[in-house]
């Protein structure tokens, strides 16, 4: 049987999003709530209630199962949590904790890939075999599309773009090693840019935005101060750009995709991320690869809670002999 | 019918190998000669040349076609060449011309494309569905095996390894950007590392083994000089490895091979360059790919050779409908 829905979870570091969702990708019914802190319990908790909230109603056949994106290292073949920095996760079952109480499938993935295939099936990625999603947030995730397909690698743990190096001996990352690309575009790195640039005349106006107090500067304010022309926010976000830019050098080079999608709450709402990233692969990408577009994804925040529907469509079809 | 040979070419620089080619990979009759300098017709004839001395005694229709590796930007699917740096194959119908005088079919691809090919196919890759090869020479090349097959990416441009960021508005490349790995790693930067060192006390073993003369400094010397136990070689070729495994750092976060081979004339013939790269991986990727392999390449200047019969033995049995 065909069921009609899948429940798609995009677990976060601070917000859970719930979605009731239908094959096309439409969202039905949503929940938000915040994420518990304390152990995995509460974790688990919480993703249950969402679950009743956009379930209600609908009969259990109707449902494909449930797909959870989660801010961790996942092992997609084994269905295991290896890794995650901001949630007590790591090593927990997941998987089998909320299966046992949902009576439901369920299928977890990585947050950065659960978006890129939601981009893939319904948003900006449709129709692109060869592509990279790029999120930029708190941290930098992301997904590799190759020949139609979100690429796991062997041991289900490939994406990871926001873990590549851009600089020798360079910033320190939240991971841990030095120089990665997370260490400098994500929030953490443009906030230190802009309290830095603060404490100078020339980011009067950044301090304004953040009623003249150093500890109240956002990610956010920065982005807005550029958007707004402001000179000092520009050139932070400019440089953003271009090291995100210098990272695409290489990935083109390397995988030579059609499209680079750039997600996430900054990547979204800064078009001169965008600009200076294409300036970037323009001048500096090999002959030959200078095409591929780079564009803004579409789908926002529900790109997490569509593309862990579309992981629960796909397990349930698999598993019922059936094919998209 | 499934001919029992191919031949494969690997063109390079400053030398161009080609072989008769059994199905398994033995290298039945080989010949070698100096790449033409000029136009690109003396480098057709000398191609021509080639096949003719490896092909002599066997029956046209027991030789399933003809391979080319050519150290070129190869758009595979169109079999067209983008860009060439060290010869002047850009834009020429490379496979067209030879086809016109040699009667078989012919297959061009990238020369570390080919060399991935040969080593997947018949030497150190075998069995690996997912990895990466790299190889470190005048240049550095490389190919990418996903899901078993060799990634060429949407324009089949993709496996350039040597052009992926690892040092922002770093050392020149010669593809004209700035920071590329092969800045780095490649022969050119290590003879650069040698004469500068050569220029003081601690380069003493090094110029020694140049008979004293800095502009006698070779790639190879260093290597010699650091698998001797030279400290300041040992110290240059470490930081190759060092360099090389940061972006094989970037590389196994975004890919999760299960394998990274090591090539090219360079790469073969220093332990030291693997131990470091190894080195690098063990404590800077994350976690859960760390127990990727890293190894050497086993076929040397072979591989190139006979991953470009592969290719015309692949293009071979789909056109007559067979399947390995």
């Amino acid at each position: 049987m065909r069921a009609s829905y899948a429940i798609g979870l995009d677990v976060g570091g601070t917000r859970i999003a719930a979605g009731l969702v239908e094959r096309k990708g439409r969202i039905v019914k949503e929940t938000r709530c915040s994420t518990p802190k304390g152990g995995p319990f509460g974790v688990v908790d919480a993703i249950i209630d969402a679950i009743g909230d956009v379930a209600g109603g609908v009969h259990p056949s109707e449902i494909a199962g449930i797909g959870i994106g989660l801010p961790a290292q996942i092992d997609f073949g084994r269905q295991t949590v290896e890794f995650c920095t901001n949630l007590p996760l790591g090593g927990v079952d997941m998987r089998g904790l909320v299966m046992s109480r949902a009576k439901h499938s369920v299928t977890i993935d990585n947050d950065g890939n659960a978006a890129a295939l939601g981009e893939s099936r319904f948003g900006a990625g449709k129709g692109a075999r060869d592509f990279v999603m790029v999120t930029l947030g708190t941290g930098v995730g992301g997904g590799v599309f190759i020949d139609g397909h979100l690429y796991r690698g062997h041991r289900g743990l490939g994406g990871e773009i926001g873990h590549m190096v851009v600089e020798l001996d360079g910033h320190e990352c939240p991971c841990g090693a030095k120089g990665h690309i997370e260490a400098y575009v994500a929030r953490p790195a443009i906030i230190r840019e802009a309290r830095e640039v603060a404490k100078t005349f020339k980011g009067a106006g950044i301090l304004r935005r953040a009623d003249d107090d150093p500890e109240r500067i956002t990610a956010e304010i920065v982005v807005a101060a550029a958007n707004a022309g402001d000179e000092a926010a520009a050139e932070i976000m400019g440089r953003v750009g271009h090291i995100l830019g210098e990272t695409l050098v290489g990935l083109v080079n390397l995988l030579n995709p059609q499209l680079v999608l750039i997600g996430g709450g900054i990547g979204e709402s800064c078009p001169l991320i965008i600009e200076r990233a294409t300036q970037a692969i323009a001048a500096e990408a090999l002959a030959g690869r200078r095409d591929v577009r780079v564009i803004p994804a579409e789908l926002g925040n529900d790109a997490g809670v569509v593309g862990a529907a579309a992981l629960a469509f796909d397990e349930h079809d698999s598993r019922e002999g059936l094919h998209r």
